[in-house]
C-alpha cells in the first residue's frame, strides 16, 4: 500500500512539475509546501527544482510570443503590443460600357487599383504605412509614412499622406460608396510629402499640416517646389455603430512652384475612358490656391445621407485675373439587409461594411454630382452627373459594384477642344473588388 | 495514511484540472464522475469547475489558431480553412553568350524574371492571386485575379490571368523544360483582363472565357477595346506521379481594337538579345483573328514527350487578303537521377519536380522548335531551333539550367529589315533560378 | 481505501499520459516501468500506448514547428533553421533648404528610398535576397541574388548585388552616418549582375567577383555587354562591441560595352535637387576602367573615424589620351549618449546602432570630402563638401538626420554647362527614416 502511495505521489509530483511549466505557473510554490508538508525531502525538492527551472527555460525560449492573424493578408503581433507587421493589398478589376452620344470612350478593362500594402508598429510609439500602387502599369508610392504616438490622441505624421481635406477623399477607396469619387473630389489636394498633425475629443476631430509636393511632381528645372498648409476640422456629436452624424470644414491654402500654373481635369466618374470632359489647361500666372470644403454626413440605420461642398480660387497676378471654381455633390445610400454604413469617427471618415448574413449585403445608392470649371477667362466646362449604383458585398473584403451613369456635359465640357462638348452619354460599368 | 491519499487525489484533481484544459478535452466530464462518486464535494467540484472554465478561456484567447508554413517564402493558414495567405517570389538570373553569324546578338547578363507573389483564400469560397514582375526595371502586373469557387470543381476567376490556351504557355515559367517556351508560343494569347470558367471530371477539364485587353493595352485614343473568347479541352486518362498521358485542344478567337493590328514577332528562344528574327511587322486590316492549338504530352518514369502545334489566321477586310500561319514543338526529356515531370492534372499543366534525392535532380532534355511568320504579302521569316538543355534541380525551390541552341533562320527573318536574315548562331545561355 | 487509490493512479496515469505526449516526453518509458512494476497491467499498458502515440501525433502535427517575429517587419524562421523568410523595408522621408549662391537648386521634399525587401533561406545551404526600391516613382530592383553557403565560411553569390568596393558604398544606406554617401562614391560601381565568392578569417575577409551590366544598362544596339572584375581585401585586427580597427582596399577592372563611353557626374551630397555640379559628360573611346580604393576606420567607445580614398584612370584608345580621377573624404563621428558604431566584420561595413537608452542616441559628426574629375582635356570640375551632421536614433529603427552643408566647387563645376561654376551654395537637409 505504502508502495503504492509513494508510486502515487511520486507520479502526481511528475505530472505537477511538468505541467506547471507548460502552463508557466510558479511551480516552485508547489514543491515549497510539498518540502515544506515533509511530503518530499529537500534532496527530492533540489532535484526537482533544477528540473522545473531548466524546463521552464526551454519552454520560454520556444514559446510563441506573436500573434499571428489571417483576413486573406497576414498581420502579426507581438503580445507586448510593441511591435506588429501587416501585409496587405487590394485588386479592383473594372469594365465600363459607353452609350456614347458624340464622342468615343472607349469601352474596355481595367485593373483600377492593384496595390501592396504595408504597416506596422515600432516600438509601441511609432507605427508607418508603406503602399504601391501598381495599377499603372508602373508603381505609384499612395501612402508613405512614419507616425509617433506617444501623445495619443495626439498623432504626428512625417512622409507622404493625404492633406485633411474632404470626407469623401480621406474615405478609402476600398470603402466608398460608388465605383468613382464625385466630380468635385477633382478640387482635393490628395498626397503630398509633408509634416502633420490630428487629433480629437469626445465629439471633434481636427488635423493639420504643411506639406511640400508628392515625390514625382517635382519640377524638372530646379525652382523650388510649391507647399501649402491644410486643416480640418469635423464635429460628431453621435457615433454609433448603427446612427452617426458628422459635420466637417476644411481649408488649404498653397503656393505654387516656379512653374506658377495649376490645372484642373475630370473624367464623367468612369475610369476606363481617358476623356476628361471637363478641363482647365493650364492656368497660368498663379500666385496662391485656397479651397473651403464643408461636408456632411449621417447614419440611420440601413440609411445614410452624405454631401459636400468644396470652392477653389486661383489667385494671380502679371494681370491675370482670379478666378473661382467649385463643385458639389449629395448622395443617399439604402442598405436593404440591414447594414449601416460604418463611421470611423476618430478618422472622420467612412470604412468597412461587415454583413449581418452569410449571404452577403446589399445596397442600393444614388449620387448627383457637379463640378464647374467656368469663369472668366477659363472655360474648362461643366459637367453633371447622376449616378444609380448597386454594390453587393459578399463578405466584408469582397464586393461586387454596379454603376448606371447619366452624363450631362455644357458646350464647354470638350476635354480642352480635343472632343465634341455638350456630350451627354450613358455609363454602364462593374467592378469586382478584393481587399486582403 | 488518509492524510497521503488525500494529498494525492488533490494532487491529481490539480494536475488533470490543469491539464484537461491544456489539453482542450472536457474537463467538466472528470469533475462531474469524481463529484458523482464522491471522491470531491459540491463545494470542491464548483470551485475547480470556475477555475477550469476560467483557464480554458484564457488558452482559448491565447491558442495559435494559425498555421504558419515556410519554404522559403511564407505562407499563414487558418485551421478552419477559412483564411489563407502565401507571400513568395521567383529570381532567375541569365547569362548569355552568342556564338554569332551574320549579325551582333548582344552578349550579356539579365534578371529573366524577378517577381513577387501574393495570393490567399478568404471566407474560404473566394481566393484570389496577386503578382508582381520587376524584371523589366518597371513593375507588371502579371496575375491578378478573385475566384469563386464555391461550386468547385468549377470555378469562377474575374481579373487579369492567363487565356486557357496552350500546354507550355499554362506552364509556369518556374518548371518549364528548357529556358525559354518555344517559338510557336508566340502565338499563345498569355493574359488579358476577362473572366471565366474552370471545371473538370475524372479524365477531362475544360476551361473558357471572355477577354478583354491586358491592363496597359488601352489605346491611346479612345477606341474600344478589343475581346476575345477562348476554350480549352484536355483529357488525361492516366495522371499518376510517375506515368501520364495529356492531350488537349484549345481555340481562340479575337476582335481587334479599332487600330485593327496584330503583330507577331519572336527572340531565338533567348532573352538577353532584342533581336527578333521573324518579325511580321504591324499587320493591318485585321478584323478577326483566330487560333487553334493541339497538345500532347506523355510521361513514363523519368522519360517525358511532349509536342505542341498552333495555327493562326488573320482574317482581313478593306480588300487585304486574309494571312496564316503556323508553328510547331516536340521535345523529349530524361531525368538521369529518376524523377519524373510533375503533370497536375486538375491546371492541365506541369508542375514542380522534387528531387528524390538530397544531391538533386539531373535531366537532360532536347527540343526542335518552328515557326512560319511567311504566308501571301507577309514575309515575317522561318525560324527553326534545335535546342538541347542541362537541367540541375539543387532541391525543388533552385535550379540550374543550361542551354545550347542551334538557331536556323530563314532568308526572311531579318527583325523586318533590320538585321540581315539567313542568320545561324549558335547560343549558349545558363540560368540560376530560385522560387519561394 | 483500495478504490481511492485506484483512482490515484488512474487519474495519475492519465495526467501523465496527456501530459507526457503535449511535453513531448517519452511517455513510453513511464508505461514500460509501470508495467514492469506491476502497477499496470499488460492490457493496460497496450491500451495507453495506443492512445499515448495517437495522441503523440496529433500533436505533432499541429505542433507550431515555426518562429514568428516582428520588429515592425515580420520574419519566420523553422525550428530546424532550413528555412527562412524575412520581409522588410525602409521609407527615407526628406526635405532640403538651399541657400542659393548662383544657381537655384529646388528647394523641396522627396522620398529618398522607398523599399521592399524579401530575403530567406532555402534548405539550409541556400539563402537569396530580392529588394525593390519604389523611390523614383518607378520600380528599380536593388539586390536580386542567390547565395550558396554549404562552403561557409565561403559563400558563392549570383544575382545582381553589390560589387565588393568601397567601405561607404558597402555600408548600408539605413547605416550611413551622413544622409548622402560622399562625393567619391561617384566612383564605386555599386550594383550589377555577376558572380561572386566571399570568405573571412579571424582577421581578414576577401571577396571577388566577374560583373556584366546592371540589369537595365542593357545597350539599345545589340552590342556586347561591358564586364568587369572586382575585388576587396580587408583586414581587422580588433573588432568588439566598442572598439575596431578596420583596413581594405580593392580594386576593380571594367571593360567597356560597344559604345564605350563613360560618365561620372555627383549631386552636391544633397538629393533634392538635380543638379550635379561636377560632370563630365559621356567620356568616348574607353576601352578600360581601372579603380583603386583605400579604406580605413576605426572605433573607440562613442568614438569613430573613417576615411576613403578612390583613384580612377579611363584606358582609351583611338588617339585619345588617358585620363584619372580620384577623389576621397574622411569623417568622425560622436556618440553624445556613449554608443559606438557597429562594425561588421565578417561583411567588412557598418550596421545598425542600438541606444542605450530608452530615450535615444545622439550623435554628432563632420566630413570633408572631394572629388576631382579634372585631368587633361576633360573638365568635369571638382568639388569640395564639408558636412555638419547630426543623427537622432529614437529607437534602432527609427532615426532623424540633420546634415548642414558647405559646398565649394570650382569654375569647371558647371553641371556640364548647365548651370553658372564656382557655385558655393549652403544646404541644410532633413531626413526622417525608417527600416522594418
Amino acid at each position: 500500500m505504502i508502495k503504492f502511495i509513494f508510486v502515487c505521489i511520486i507520479l502526481c509530483l511528475t505530472a505537477i512539475a511538468n505541467m506547471a511549466f507548460a502552463e508557466n505557473t510558479e511551480p516552485q510554490e508547489l514543491l515549497i509546501i510539498l518540502r515544506d508538508n515533509g511530503t518530499i525531502t529537500q534532496e527530492q525538492y533540489d532535484k526537482l527544482k533544477q528540473t522545473t527551472e531548466h524546463k521552464a527555460q526551454e519552454e520560454q525560449s520556444s514559446r510563441v510570443d506573436v500573434k499571428v492573424i489571417s483576413k486573406g493578408g497576414v498581420e502579426v503581433q507581438t503580445y507586448d503590443g510593441n511591435f506588429s507587421f501587416k501585409l496587405g493589398g487590394r485588386v479592383f478589376v473594372d469594365a465600363a460600357y459607353y452609350d456614347e452620344d458624340k464622342n468615343a470612350l472607349g469601352d474596355g478593362t481595367e485593373l483600377r487599383k492593384a496595390r501592396i500594402d504595408t504597416k506596422g508598429i515600432i516600438f509601441g510609439d511609432w507605427d508607418y504605412q508603406f503602399e504601391i500602387d501598381f495599377a499603372d502599369g508602373d508603381a505609384d508610392i499612395s501612402d508613405a509614412y512614419i507616425r509617433y504616438n506617444a501623445f495619443f490622441p495626439t498623432r504626428i505624421t512625417v512622409g507622404q499622406f493625404k492633406e485633411p481635406f474632404s470626407l469623401e477623399e480621406l474615405t478609402s477607396s476600398k470603402f466608398i460608396t460608388f465605383m468613382e469619387r464625385a466630380l468635385p473630389n477633382e478640387f482635393a489636394p490628395d498626397r503630398n510629402i509633408g509634416i502633420g498633425i490630428h487629433t480629437h475629443g469626445e465629439v471633434w476631430t481636427a488635423a493639420a499640416g504643411v506639406f511640400g509636393e508628392e515625390f514625382d511632381d517635382d519640377a524638372d528645372d530646379e525652382g523650388d517646389e510649391g507647399w501649402g498648409v491644410t486643416g480640418r476640422l469635423t464635429y460628431s456629436p453621435v457615433h454609433l455603430d448603427t446612427r452617426a452624424l458628422h459635420l466637417g470644414a476644411a481649408a488649404s491654402y498653397r503656393i505654387p512652384d516656379d512653374e506658377k500654373k495649376v490645372k484642373f481635369d475630370a473624367r464623367p466618374e468612369s475610369h476606363v475612358t481617358d476623356i476628361k470632359y471637363v478641363d482647365t489647361d493650364k492656368i497660368k500666372n498663379m500666385d496662391s490656391l485656397i479651397k473651403y470644403g464643408l461636408e456632411a454626413s449621417g447614419v440611420l440605420g440601413p440609411f445614410s445621407l452624405q454631401g459636400e461642398y468644396i470652392y477653389t480660387n486661383i489667385g494671380r497676378d502679371n494681370g491675370s485675373e482670379d478666378v473661382d471654381f467649385d463643385g458639389w455633390y449629395v448622395y443617399g445610400s439604402w442598405f436593404l439587409t440591414g447594414e449601416s454604413r460604418h463611421y470611423k469617427f476618430k478618422k472622420g471618415a467612412f470604412g468597412r461594411v461587415t454583413p449581418m448574413s452569410k449571404l452577403g449585403a446589399l445596397e442600393l445608392a444614388t449620387r448627383y454630382s457637379t463640378i464647374d470649371l467656368n469663369d472668366g477667362p477659363i472655360t474648362g466646362g461643366e459637367g453633371k452627373n447622376i449616378t444609380f449604383g448597386f454594390n453587393y458585398y459578399f463578405n466584408p473584403y469582397i464586393r461586387l459594384m454596379l454603376n448606371y451613369i447619366i452624363v450631362d456635359n455644357d458646350e464647354d465640357a470638350d476635354a480642352d477642344g480635343d472632343v465634341m462638348g455638350n456630350d451627354d452619354p450613358r455609363i454602364v460599368q462593374a467592378r469586382l473588388q478584393v481587399d486582403f
